[in-house]
């Protein structure tokens, strides 16, 4: 990305392998992600010309010599974080945030191949190579999946409960399968657009709330007898999303936010009276990764469906237009 | 008080039963709390003369019609919301957000006779007549035993985890006991008083920090391996402090905040980067009390030691001042 709304595909040297415990996958699909959006769309600044993306499924093509676990010709997933996953913050499940944690997104994986950092610890190999159809719900495990997956966790989602999900983009409409996944009762998704409603309900969402802000709390407030959800997903980011999020959770109940917050102040006063557990951040996507690709693989879940636009990587720059101008859900590329 | 820094004892009409659900209490010891100092500073608006006070202990001396659980001559402990104790909410262990939740300090509790709505929601009865001795701790349960309480719960305080307590008042001191009580391996306490101190140690801190900000901070994480605590508890309600503890915590960690939010904004993007829980608010003080009366009617625990002042009621004036100048943690006043 030169600057917003500029992406050019351009050759760059092939990564190498920089410490023994890197590994270099060879890319079988990358995406574009919401969060590429705010560069794209100049609410995050863009200084110089940036390589992008940082979800990636692929074969390993060449592991470092203290790489003991992956193995060159291996299908690999792994996440928008590189981590150890030994360190006491990853043993919790926290791997996002690792005290060794690299983020993918700096040198890109919106390319043909990738350097991965601590590959043992980053990636996770598929059972066998999949099935070409299996690659695009793998793609999904990287980020939005997991993203999805880990607010519906943070939000403590489960049997008998009401769900709400603020946001009905890819990683709102995951955070519904997530849902349903964990046995929620009741899954409600603020949204307006007819195609992603669609795939709401395809993915179990039970009702469709289309008001926002304040009329779309009291809605909630309605269904849910004055009390409010018990579990609420936040996937936008936004001040206002945050506070529907907040306001549309009963008192004890529990928000979890995964949008990337931007210019986003809570309040004290009003968080503290609210009396809601508040949980989320970047995903520790690599927590879930065995149980996503073991899910997938077993065709219990379709969450590859979010891509409803593929193109080969040279077209990123319409891939991102395409987002932007909510043509498209999500856009998998094929390098 | 009629304004900043003026109280006075005046004589009022005696409260009288008004709901068929309320009951009338004699009140054997009350008390004047950190949170009546907003006020008394000026921070918080005095518009009105006001009655003060939301702390209780007492013996029942009228009931309504419908009061079924709570007996005429029970010695009972109250929390600072009334609460019907059955509602969703309730029942889910939020009984300061009960939707019929009515804040006591409205009427006054620093008084002799109150009034208490949905009494058989909001009272506990002990086994029997206290103990004189025993009358200080259950007045602490009332209130600043049973936020420190919370405060630990929120924070998800257990066996094996290093905590880290902000504020030095009788709540988190009390917040090191409930810690104690809850199995912490080790219970850090950040404070500067001598006699505060001491206190701390009595009730189980393990480590003092008299450090603050990120001064404070950064010694946590020096005695944490640089990870930060588990769990923290805010017990203040400033800025500052709220930004202590989350920068105290590990990533995945859990802040539980009970300090009453003052001028708060929590920065969104450092909070989501942060990874950690976020929960607290008015202490559901009601859930925890058959625990808290059980532990200290059997003589476990000593909460009333965080009363180093007791004064008769008349001298209410010299107990706020006494507290405003750090020269007493907490005032007891004897009716």
């Amino acid at each position: 990305m030169h600057a917003p709304g500029d992406v050019e595909v351009v050759d760059r040297p092939d990564p190498q392998l920089v410490a023994p415990t890197d590994a270099v996958i060879r890319l079988s699909a990358t995406c574009i992600c919401g969060s590429d959006l705010w560069p794209w769309r100049g609410i995050e600044e863009v200084t110089d010309p940036s390589p992008m993306g940082h979800e990636y499924v692929g074969v390993v093509e060449q592991v470092g010599d203290e790489v003991t676990k992956v193995k060159v010709g291996d299908f690999v997933v792994g996440s928008f974080f590189a981590s150890d996953n030994t360190c006491e913050i990853c043993q919790a499940g926290y791997q996002s945030r690792c005290i060794h944690a690299e983020p993918m997104g700096a040198e890109g994986t919106q390319a043909e191949l990738a350097r991965v950092p601590m590959a043992d610890g980053t990636l996770v190999a598929t059972p066998a190579m999949p099935e070409p159809d299996l690659v695009p719900s793998l793609m999904a495990a990287s980020d939005v999946l997991g993203t999805g997956w880990f607010g519906a966790n943070a939000a403590e989602v489960g049997p008998g409960k009401t769900v709400a999900v603020v946001g009905d983009g890819a990683v709102g409409l995951l955070a519904v399968l997530a849902s349903r996944e964990m046995g929620a009762e009741r899954i409600i998704i603020f949204s307006r657009h007819a195609d992603r409603q669609r795939l709401a309900k395809e993915y179990g969402a039970t009702d469709i709330v289309t008001e926002r802000g304040d009329d779309g709390v009291a809605r909630i407030k309605e269904r849910t007898g004055g009390y409010g959800a018990h579990s609420v997903v936040e996937a936008v980011g936004t001040q206002e999303s945050m506070m529907q999020a907040i306001r549309s959770t009963r008192p004890g109940g529990h928000v979890g936010y995964v949008g990337v917050a931007h210019g986003v102040e809570l309040p004290g006063d009003e968080l503290f009276f609210s009396g809601v557990h508040l949980h989320g951040g970047p995903a520790p996507v690599r927590r879930f990764l065995p149980q996503l690709i073991d899910l997938i693989w077993n065709r219990r879940i379709d969450p590859g469906k979010v891509f409803d636009l593929e193109l080969p990587l040279a077209q990123a720059a319409e891939g991102y237009r395409a987002m932007d101008e909510r043509r498209a859900i999500k856009t998998l590329l094929w390098p």
